[in-house]
This record gives structure tokens, sequence and C-alpha cells, in this order.
């Protein structure tokens, strides 16, 4: 059972019965499927049910469709919402940045090093700036400035280009920009945002500048799921680092950027390895 | 130089000019007096200086009184606000508390050993439940209930026990009752709170289980010094906790606990060594 | 499925092959058992595999009884240890302390509140200090000073204390003695110590000097089982806490013993709670 | 007293005696010069003191000379080793790696973007695989391979480069070689290497692979100066990570990597700044 490859991964979630676990786990013990990991959750206040499983096809003629075929029928009486993840499965990202570089360059250096398995086709930015951090990686790198009057056709834009690189995951990595409310609808469940405070607390614009004027002893960063609602959207993963009287709000600024990259990493990664569900408001996050 | 006793503290505050750290250092030389240790800051914004200095005097024959009539005349130029603590001195503090325990049980604890160098004269209660705590550690308990109707008068009983009891600082461990705002001034910059809450996000009532609503992965503690606008007191120290969508409200609160004890009592420890500065909405602490 | 009782625990090991998962869910499914949660972790290296499994019986005539009967047989093939805990299961810990308190104190503090939910019906300690706090929780106390002479004869009482009290568990929290061997094999796999250094630094006596010495800019705990190699049980838990050059060896001793108490109570609580597994040197603790 | 610009730096130490504070803190004001910060320590056991003081001149006749001509005769009684920093110094670090790039990239970064107020003159590596890395950086690369017999030559040739770039400091960023004895003495003081442990824990080679064989909790990172004894130079910084079972050593090495860049970074930024004191076998370092 040594993992010389990566696993196959289940994921799979549906309303609170019997028997959910064992549908699962009696198909994959049928099929021949050597499961090296699986969590579960229950949540008791939604009434719903959660499911990671990690395995090891021990069949040679083992594939998606066969899978599909003959679990689809399996799992129908429990409504489950399912989905298969293959081993060899890169998922697209397009990231959307700014002017600040600190959350690029780390994702780029992770991308480049294989510590975060994903394509990353396209870079698409507010600001010409950081083009030359994006050549070195040999990704096309789109400037698109925006004006109050041009944010609908230039939005419209991102949206053909996250369509033309066929990115199944938007990050923003520190995009400064308001995003309409048909942008947000239309990343909704598949955009990562990182926010430079532990949400709820200082939402909006300058949340260093807040933090300082508060006199908090801890600043922290949030990534957590676009939609519709600005800064309010599904919270995946948060970092904090302490602070003291001597921190001026450029001093908080400076000494953000290693939580804030290492937070939104975490988040990414996270998704990439389908840990990470929906949960209404909430996210459930099967930890590593 | 040995330390074989504990240090005289000397601490100060005044506005940002030339000289405010020679005035007190030269005096330090000047009256043979070792300085062990020295800390400064200097807020840019509010252009105020502030300093702290542990020392010890090297002649027999040094008191206060001495050191206040000759300092006094030297700092005058500087408006300075100063306080000397001799060595032996321990902070008498009345503790407030209400049903939870766990803030009552670690602070005594620490005093107990020796750990917190105070008095605690007197337990305040609006319930009886945590007498035979207080019993056990010799420390008189008054219980007294409050509704909306005697708030007043049970207010005034419990500045009349303050004041009794002689405590220079009051601590609130948890006591679940909301200040009226004449007891919030009488309190102001001498009474600390622990609120638990990473503030300013979740302030009011119920903490957790907003945390729990929002979904984060993190919940907090902070300790504050009580003024007028309730959960908005110049913030002392904070804390944190990782948590994850298992937690459910109550599992919040359980493990919240620690946070809370361990947040109040750093805040604790550092006001009665003299650590702490008001410093307009905002504190100094002179970390250790 | 609300959680209104607790539920019960299944654990369980065995080598890894195909169908280890399938046996346990497929049964508990087919006995209408709800399950809540579910660990597992298959160790590549070791070629194990753990499992964990938090259920509510759905049938009024659930036994662990039936259990057993019908669990055995499935499970032979696959040479499985397991183990089910009833909810209303308590397990008595006798507690074995010398003269620092902090961590008795701590593990007290939590059982009368019931965040540990165990039994404590006995202390025993080399020395008669902590007899006072073992009495206000209504806990028998035996002192049993030991010299190189006595350590077989006082080993031996304390082993019949440990039977006569019927406890299934041993913590060490900072018992100052040094353990015979055959005290160690006595008590190997179930007794936990809490050691005042992050192990394998600093093993043996004074961890706090060495760590001064070394000029570390961080202390740490570490709780394990004891066995038969002094300092080198399986770890189940460590804390750290970070100091820095003014920290002397005594303020390192008073800064540690936070983080030995927390560590400690993590500990017992996961073994408590049936989340540690032994796998030869190492653990599996399947963490909340 | 704006901060407009970057303060001087004073560093002094010697001997513990009466008015050591005072000769500096007495000049400075005596000269005009406004202190903005100060930090000071002084070791009981070691009976030493140390201070640091930033400082904006008011006087546009300031010159480090004057400084130097003025302090030096006030200093000679106390045996005063110090140093005065203009603000606008930025040391030349000299970057050694092997084939490991996170903390070369970290650095890099933080150079390039001005987090690290340094200059990098030059990169020197036993491989050849990150020459693109610095070449984008517009830095030369010396790739220096190095077997036991070419070590000599070969370290001969480093401290050549090292003396022709004028490097002050020299960082070992993950370089994969034991040093000579001979090389150690020559970077004695003026070298940083991080070692991939929790310094003393885990000496020598393949630190994570040791770290999984005792299944610790918690892995960790050491930045530390160079001194005649492998992996036992005085510490500078240490930062963690936490783990668990289900991390095999190949899992440690990934997620210990962030650990070492930040604690790496950590340790630079404070020795740059001049927050570092070597204090015998020790270090005192005035944090921020």
């Amino acid at each position: 059972m040594k993992a010389t490859t990566k696993p196959w991964i289940f994921t799979a979630s549906c309303p609170s019965v019997i028997g959910t676990v064992d549908v699962v786990t009696g198909y994959m013990a049928e099929a021949g499927n050597y499961i090296d990991e699986i969590h579960s959750f229950d949540d008791r206040e939604a009434n719903r049910f959660f499911i990671r499983v990690e395995f090891y096809p021990q069949s040679a003629d083992f594939t998606a469709d066969e899978f599909t075929a003959e679990f689809t029928s399996r799992s129908k009486q429990f409504e489950m919402e399912w989905e298969l993840t293959p081993p060899n499965h890169r998922p697209r990202v397009a990231i959307m940045v700014s002017k600040y570089d600190h959350c690029l360059n780390d994702l780029l250096y992770r991308y480049r090093t294989g510590q975060l398995n994903i394509e990353v086709p396209v870079i698409i930015s507010n600001h010409p700036d950081l083009e030359s951090l994006a050549q070195w990686h040999n990704i096309p790198y789109y400037h698109l400035p925006i004006t109050a009057d041009t944010k609908p056709q230039q939005e419209a834009q991102i949206r053909e280009l996250i369509e033309q690189y066929d990115a199944e995951l938007v990050v923003l990595a520190r995009y400064m920009q308001v995003l309409s409310s048909e942008m947000c609808q239309y990343l909704d469940g598949r955009a990562i945002n990182i926010h430079h405070s532990l949400l709820p607390g200082f939402k909006g614009a300058r949340p260093y500048h807040q933090a300082w004027e508060k006199g908090v002893k801890m600043v922290g960063a949030t990534a957590h799921y676009v939609n519709d609602d600005l800064d309010e959207g599904p919270i995946i993963s948060q970092g904090i680092q302490t602070v003291d009287h001597a921190h001026y709000p450029e001093d908080l600024v400076a000494k953000g950027q290693d939580v804030e990259r290492v937070t939104l990493f975490n988040a990414i990664k996270c998704h990439v390895e389908k840990r990470v569900f929906l949960n209404g408001k909430r996210t459930v996050v099967f930890g590593r």
C-alpha cells in the first residue's frame, strides 16, 4: 500500500441520515479501492453530512466512468452531491492582482516548485506593475486598468479571460478593486479572496489603519470565498501576527504581509486538495 | 549588581522634547541608582514620550521622599507625569465575578503561589456560586444580586466595598453585568475587564455564538481598561485559539476559557509591574 | 441526529489491507448506528491502519454485548485490535505529584468543572505539601516519601494504591522521582508524564536551566506515555512559549508552567476521548 | 520629532557599573540628539551591560566624526565597546546556497522590495541550480562545486569572493556543506546560518527525518551565528510549526520551509538593524 502515486479523492455531502458513510465505504471495498484517509463531519445544526476519502484503486481496470456508473445508483437515495478527483488533476487557477506583489510572488514560487499542484494559465491586473514577475514565470499578463466608467467593460473582459483560459478557480491575491454585484455572482463559490484583517473585524478599506486606531495587539488575515456580500463570504482560513504599540500603520502593513500570503496559500491548498466544503455561510475544512 | 531583591520602578510620560531621557537617567546616575532595565517609546503621532526604568539604589540612605524632592524640580520643565513604585509594593486588587470561575480560579492560583504580586482583599459577585472558592483562599466574598431596579444601590454598594477594602485595581473576571455609565466613570483607568472575543470583533453579548455564526477559524480574548464606552476601552492584551468547523458554540465557550484566563493574567501582570501606560484610546505596553 | 447525549466511541487498529474501513462502517450501518464522526489513518511506513468512530445507536436495544458478539466474527480476518467505549465511561485517573502544584491545580480544576470527563480517586505524592489542595477536592492523598533505600517498597506501595483504587490511567503531574525499571514496565502504555522541555531536547534534570545555558528563544513541554526508556516514551502532545535574553532560569520555570499544564491537559483529554493510539515508538492522535 | 528619515543607531556593551546609561544619554542630550527609542539589558550572570539607542540629531552640523571624538573620551572609563550606524547604512550581504531555493527566494524578494535594507552583491553556491533566480535579480552568481579534495581551494575561493565583494555579513541560506574549522573561524560572528530544527534538538544531518523518527508534534528552525562548533553557534531566532502523525518526513520538509525562511529573515533583519549582541555563547536581541 506504499504511496508511489497520488491518491484519487472522493468528496460528497448530503442530508444526515443513517448509511451515508456505508454507501461510500461499502462501494469502495467492493470495488477494490484501498482507502488511505477518511474524514467525515456531521453538522448537527444544519443536519448535513460531509465526507472526504483518499483512495488507491487496486484494480488496473479502474476508471472514473465505471465509478460513476456504479456509484450513482447507490448514492441516489441519499441526495448526495459528490465529486471524484483523479490523481493527475491540476486545477487551472487565474490570479488577479493590483500593485502589491507579496501574495503573487509567494503563489508563483509555490506553483513553480510544485508545492501548489496547480496550473496558472493567466494573471490579470488593473495595474502594469507586476508584469515582469509574470513574464519570468512565462505566464500571460493582462493589464486592464479600471475606472468607475470602464468597470462594466473591464469586468466583462475579465470574465472572458477566465473562460478563454478555462480557469476553474480565481484567486484575488490583493486585487484592490471592489467587484460589481454581477462579478461577485459570477465568481460565487469559485473565487478566493485574501482580506488583510481577521474578519469580521475591520471590514472594508485600510484595515491596518483601522487596527492601529483601535490599538489592537494582534493583526490578522482572512482567506474566504467570494460571494455577493463584500468581505462576508465563507471563511476558509485565518492567520494572525502579534504586534505592539511601536507598530505604526506602515509597520502593520509590512508585518501583515507574511500572514496574508501564508493564509492565502493555506486556503488555496485546501481548496485544491478538495478539503473545503461550502456549508451555508460557513465552511467545513478537513485539515491536514 | 546581583538581584537579591526586587527593583524600584520609575515610570513617566510627557510631551516629546529633547532631554526627556537625560533628565531621568542623569538623576539616576547622580543619585547612585543602578539601572537594571530601561524601556522608552516616543509616539510620533501623539508626540508623547513614555519611559519605564527598573533600578536598584546603591545608597543605604535612599528614600522615596528624597527622590521626590530631588526629581520634582528637575522634571518640572518637561510637564512630566511620573510615579515611583517601591519594591515591596503589592497592589490591592478587588475581583468581581458572576458564575464562570475559570478566570477567578486562575487568578487566585497565581495570587496564592506568588506569580501575581498582589493582595486580593475582597471578591464581589452578583451570584453566590463561587463563595466556597473564595473561602478556601480566605478572602471575604460579597454576594450582591442585581436586578434592573436594584442596580443603582448595588453599584453604590460595590463602590463602597472597593473603598472600604482600599482596592487600587478592580478586575472584572467575567463579571456578566453591564456597568452603568457612573460606574464606568468611577472605574475609568483603574479597572481591567476580560472580553471573550478579539475586539473590536464580536462586541456585546454571546461573542462565541456570534463567532460560530460567522464560521471563524480563530476565537480570541481581549483584556482592556474599562472606560465609558462599553467594550471600547484601551486594549492591554489579546490572545487567540484556532478552531474549526467541528466546534459548536459550546465548544468555543470551553476552548476559549484557556485563552481568556491567560490573556487576563497577562494584562494584570503588566499593569501591576507598571508596564502599561494609557495613551489616548490606546496603550503602551513595555513587554517582558 | 441532535446530540442530546454523548456518543459511543469505537477505536481499532490492524494491518493495512483492503476492507478495513468497510468492515467497521458496514456493520455500523447494518446495526443502525448513526456515525457522527470518523477519522482514519493508514501508516504507509508501518503498514498499519487506525480508525476512530463516534456513533449514536438508533436502536433502543443496542448493547455492548451484542456489538461484541456481532462484530468479533466480522473483524477476525483483519487481526483487528478494537475497543468500544460507552458514553458514560469515566476513566479513573490516579495523579502523582511532588511539590509543584501548577499541573495538579489545573487538572483538579478541569476535573471539578467537568472539562475533563474523569474520576480522580487518589493522589499520591513523595511530599506532604499538596495535601490541602487534595482535601479541598475531597480526594484521598497518600504521602509516600522516597529515598534511594526505600524506593522499592514505596513503589510497591504505589502499585498497590493504583490497584486498590482501580486506576486505568496514571498521570505524573510533575512527579520528580525517577521511576525504577520495574515501575516503568508496570506503567507502560497507561501512564502519561509531563516533561518540561520540547523532547528530545533537554532530557533529564533541570531542562529550563539547560535551555537557558543554550540561549534558546523558545521553551516547551512534552506529554508522553511512560515506557522503559526515560524521557523517550511516545509523544502525545507538545507546547511552546517564546522567551528572550531577559529570562533567567527562574523566569523560564515560571513562564513554562502555563505551557506544561495545557500540554498535559491536552494529552489527557485526547487519551480519555480515545483519540490516541500507540504506533511503535510514536503515536497517532486524531485531533479535535 | 516626526520621522521623515531613518534614525541613527548607537549600540554598546560594557561591564555592569553605575553610570553606563547616563554616559550615553547624557551625551545625547548635550549634543542635541533626540532619542526615539532606547533598549537596555543588564546581564546579572555575566555582569555585562547592553544598550541600543535610536536617535535623530537635531543639529545640522552633526557628524559621525564629531560624535566619535566627543564620546570616546567619555566612554573610556567604562571599557565600552560601541558602534555608531548612520541612517543610510546598507550592509553588504553575501548569500551562500545549495539546491533548496525557498530561503534564497524569500530573501531576494524582501531585498528587492526593500523589506530588508541590504545590498546583495554576490551569491555563491556549490551547485548551478539557482543561477537563473540570481540572474533575474541581477546578482553575480558563482558556482563553486565542492568535493572532499577541493574543499580547501574552494573555501579559499569563497573567502576571496567575500572580500572582493566587500561583504560584511554572510548568510548561509540552506548551504548544505559542512564548513571547515578555518572557514568557521573566518566567519565567526559575521555569518548567520539557518538550521532546520529547534536546536539543540536534532543537530546534524536530516533533522526532519530525525524528528519524524521521534514522533514529535512540532518541528522548528533555528537561525544562529556561525562559530567553531557546528550547530552550536549563538542562537538569534527560532520558529516552530505544529505537525501530526500524518506528516511523513517529506511533509515535514515541505512544511518546515515556511518556518525556515521566516526565522532566517527575522534573524537577518535584527542583525542588520543592530538589535543583536553576542553575549558569550548566547545573544541579546532587542526585539521589535
